[in-house]
């Protein structure tokens, strides 16, 4: 195991939230979750790799999308338990519901309002 | 409790995790987490309040420090499990170390190497 992989502080589950950013825009894409393995692929396959809480297995974002999350940094937190990565998003379209980004609800008024149009359906992106 | 805040997922520990974002920049500066009520105060107070899991109490951010996180704006993303908040920094520090923000460590020849300025030291924010 790299020692840099050492350094991070993994939680009970072995895992560490890990935000990605569009190194372009400064948009904050999403929030997924990386255990050691997820991380060190990262690195090796220069593209963001997470765990899949739900599914419980590597989770090597875009295999069934296309929309593979291209790596341009990687950085840590002061506590070194929350990854931040810089990435180039292909196909422009981070989230499972065809928008750019997760991020796509508001607080305004009291409620949640959505701010996202859809790039592509759902239905189109996963066959 | 207000509607919008059961729309949460809430994870077993009550928590979900926060992600602040200098609203001007773009930079992202610490992530943190929340509980119910650190969000309900975060929208009552119009500034960042969050839950610190190491004390166990809400952390009124900027309460010791001054460097408070103004509120610009409030989001939750896909699966209504992250927030992501746009505020203005106050004092231009988000870090306990005295930096701009928290992820000023990067991955660079397989070591992490430090690439932000101590704006102010610690022992002149924390007396």
């Amino acid at each position: 195991m790299p020692d840099w992989l050492d350094q991070l502080k993994w939680d009970s589950d072995g895992l560490v939230p890990a935000i990605a950013q569009d190194h372009q825009s400064g948009a904050v894409l999403m929030l997924a979750w990386m255990n050691r393995q997820a991380l060190e692929l990262t690195l090796e396959q220069q593209r963001a790799v997470y765990w899949s809480r739900s599914r419980q297995k590597l989770w090597f974002k875009g295999e069934e999308s296309g929309h593979a999350q291209l790596l341009q940094e990687i950085r840590i937190d002061c506590d070194a338990d929350v990854v931040l990565l810089q990435i180039e998003q292909l196909g422009g379209i981070a989230c499972h519901t065809g928008r750019r980004r997760c991020f796509f609800r508001v607080l305004k008024n009291g409620e949640w309002q959505l701010d996202e149009e859809i790039i592509k359906n759902p239905s189109e992106i996963y066959r």
